[in-house]
């Protein structure tokens, strides 16, 4: 087990009565609790802009534990939780209302830790209010959710807002893909076996693909989905992130500099999508209405609140090219959508096909060997290879048989902890290695601005859907033209 | 579903109320026959020295049958194949009495094969009864069963009397390792799936175990037993066998001669042994007594019959080198031994650990990934690979965890055909990439030999290990002189 690191914390939990939190941050820190991963003298300081009392603040988040998690709450954990549990009334837009933290923290025999689950917009204004209630020194963090800018240059205006504050060791950016259990286990996978390890390059490797599709659609968010699209929300933080973990050289360490320069690496290497190849390669889809698992949904135009002009893409395929050693000529398809047929994230490494076929009298082409990394639904992995039929009518006919690691059926004892207890609990030990650095974040917006402003200069629509399908035609063709198609 | 090439066939069976023949050769065809691949005007004309009827012969079949098939006999097929049974009656060391065979087969519709299941030592005799009788022309084959040969000289000399008959191409040699399902599927590990393909060196590997446990002793076949030996009995033919499908570079294709060309030039690089370095390579052992399951058995030399000055080893461990490019520097280990713990043969590939470690957090040395095939007792092939353990304590706690794919239960509704029903079709079908060639044969032979003149040389004599042990201490010895250790 491991104990905090030094010292226990004050987390401080701005936008407290929001729905990250309650859906999230708060019955995660309930799980470290029931796990014994929080310090006896760990607190958790509540702050919104309500007034509301310490026993309502105990009320509230017993009612948000309730709603949202799946089990029971348990009173002995609930009794040491609850204990810890602390409210602020602040105006966030008021540097004078930070001494009301003051009176609650201490910034001698606690590290404080500052977690904006709020609009970046007012991460400055946080700040600023933290500093003129001396609230910041050398040790507090600051924990950031996304979204950090909605292109290159609005990131680095919350960054540099952020940063006149708070040093880069000290900044923590939130991408919960990052905790997940499934994404440590890549690391695992590819420099802890050297099955892996030795094939993980141009040599081996035909292709990978990366989808992470949402059944879901809009959620009543149209407005604040429509300013992002699927490109905002999705591919420039998960999606890039997940790709930097599989394209990314093998780290001298697992410390989080180590880690995160090899990531930051593989996005300075993406080759740029510009005018001349947007229409080769990428698609953009907004989904028309359909049918989820046979019962009918709307269209994105036709959602509440929607602006039937949007041209906002719900859909994303991308053929990207890596331009380093390891990967030349391998490329990454990536795909992610609302109002697919499935809630589904996998990672598909296709190997090459074997150099000369001897079995070609049972199989023309030998289907190569592949291996897949569940996400979602069922955390898991799985290796595809050749085997050969048992019996005597030919002595070598071949089948594709699967070599399976479930994690739930492998791990049966074990709970798959959320993404976000692993990040949080990483939060209070200090250890930046799951969290998103600057030149992280900077690398790929410059990336993905590259992407709109060729869709721009090429007046690039999304092409429809319907919903309950893997996206337009084009998403097939962006593969089949490669002689390739999707899992 | 195959077809016989060409023609049925005559197969002669020499020796048919022999012990190999009851037990394996008569229930193989006759699942061939319930397989529906034996051509409806193929004949099986047993050949023995005893005065018996057809009648009589058709009901030691059924006995025999009856006796060694797991299964209840099938009426239909067995009127089938009852109707395919002939005897003669031959002494075989007399060339007047094979014009009696003459009778019953026809040369010019089926194609005669003849399969010795004898003695080698009349195998000379009854080519040149055969001759005589005018059964040999250039379609007519021969299946030889082993031991062919208790060294070079003598394989040689059998092999002549063989040749001056048939050539080579008409000459199949049983191992009947080479008919399981688990060596052929082999081929289809290394050749089908480039993730194995691409490792399958010294780059890559670290050590290979190849593993052929008996749990019986000598089963009354002392005497036998004890002019052979462990060496003669199983590593001379099968353990090289499977070593050479090992190691042998990818052949050109599935074809009798390209494969056979590729095996034979593993045993052209297997470095000697010589009085030099035999005490470092090699360990002789003799089972003393013990126990098998808890159940109480005699040493070797307490046996029926036996001579209590007996030298034979029941016990072979050897370091084989292969002074190759592919292999150097990559040891082979080989075990095999009467009264072993359990039955069980099993081919382990040890891969090189990783270059460098970034989880000595959790593990002081990173177990290397491990690729199982096992051909007993439960046909299958498993990976051993790395995987992060779910859950908070550690972020990066590893566990080995297996890859599993077992024949049974992958392919459920398949029955695993006996080794000996795919040698006798192969054998009727002309096939002769599952035999062994003469050149093996003498390649084997000559570095076995080899063995023996070194052991002679240095006074050897074999370490006593009780029953129901993995061996004599120096087996586990000649591991952990290297570092390493049996599995």
């Amino acid at each position: 087990m491991v104990s905090q690191a030094n010292k226990p914390c004050d987390l401080v939990l701005f936008g407290t009565k929001g729905d990250l939190a309650r859906r999230k941050l708060l019955p995660s820190l309930y799980q470290l609790e029931k796990a014994n991963l929080l310090d006896a003298n760990t607190q958790i300081i509540g702050v919104a802009r309500h007034e509301v009392t310490q026993e309502e603040y105990v009320a509230l988040v017993h009612d948000a534990l309730s709603t949202f998690m799946k089990e029971e709450i348990d009173q002995d954990t609930w009794d040491r939780f609850s204990a810890k549990l602390n409210y602020a009334k602040v105006d966030m837009s008021n540097p004078e209302e930070y001494s009301k933290i003051k009176d609650l923290v201490d910034q001698v025999k606690r590290v404080t830790v500052n977690y904006f689950s709020t609009p970046p917009s007012i991460f400055g204004a946080i700040c600023e209010g933290l500093n003129s209630a001396g609230l910041i020194n050398d040790e507090t963090r600051v924990v950031l959710e996304k979204p950090i800018g909605h292109d290159l240059a609005s990131s680095k205006v919350i960054n540099d807002q952020v940063a006149k504050y708070f040093a880069e060791e000290q900044t923590y950016r939130i991408d919960h893909y990052l905790g997940k259990e499934t994404t440590l286990n890549l690391l695992a996978l590819r420099f802890a076996n050297s099955l892996f390890a030795s094939n993980w390059d141009h040599n081996c490797i035909d292709h990978v693909q990366i989808t992470v599709g949402e059944e879901v659609g809009i959620e009543g968010r149209w407005g604040y989905f429509d300013d992002a699209g699927q490109m905002r929300d999705m591919v420039q933080n998960h999606l890039l992130q997940i790709l930097s973990l599989i394209a990314m050289n093998p780290p001298i360490s697992l410390n989080a500099s180590d880690v995160r320069d090899e990531k930051v690496r593989v996005l300075k290497c993406l080759r740029p999508i510009t005018k001349h190849n947007v229409k080769e390669k990428t698609v953009r889809g907004q989904y028309a209405a359909g049918a989820i698992k046979g019962k009918p949904v709307p269209g994105y135009l036709e959602e509440e609140g929607a602006n039937t002009q949007s041209n906002t893409e719900t859909f994303v395929g991308i053929r990207v090219d890596i331009d380093n050693w390891r990967w030349s000529g391998v490329p990454f398809y990536l795909r992610t959508g609302k109002r697919m047929p499935e809630k589904l994230t996998e990672i598909v490494i296709h190997f090459k096909n074997m150099p000369h076929n001897i079995f070609k009298d049972s199989y023309a082409t030998l289907p190569a060997n592949v291996l897949t990394i569940r996400m979602q639904p069922r955390e898991g992995v799985e290796v595809q290879v050749l085997n050969k039929v048992p019996g005597l009518d030919d002595h070598m006919t071949l089948q594709e048989t699967k070599l399976d690691l479930s994690f739930s059926e492998t791990f049966k004892e074990a709970r798959i902890a959320d993404a976000y207890e692993r990040l949080l609990l990483e939060a209070l030990l200090g250890n930046q290695s799951l969290f998103v650095r600057r030149d992280e974040v900077e690398g790929a917006w410059k990336w993905v601005d590259g992407i709109f402003k060729a869709w721009d200069e090429t007046f690039d629509k999304p092409k429809p859907y319907p919903a309950g399908t893997w996206g337009p035609e084009a998403s097939a063709f962006l593969m089949a033209k490669d002689g390739r198609e999707w899992d």
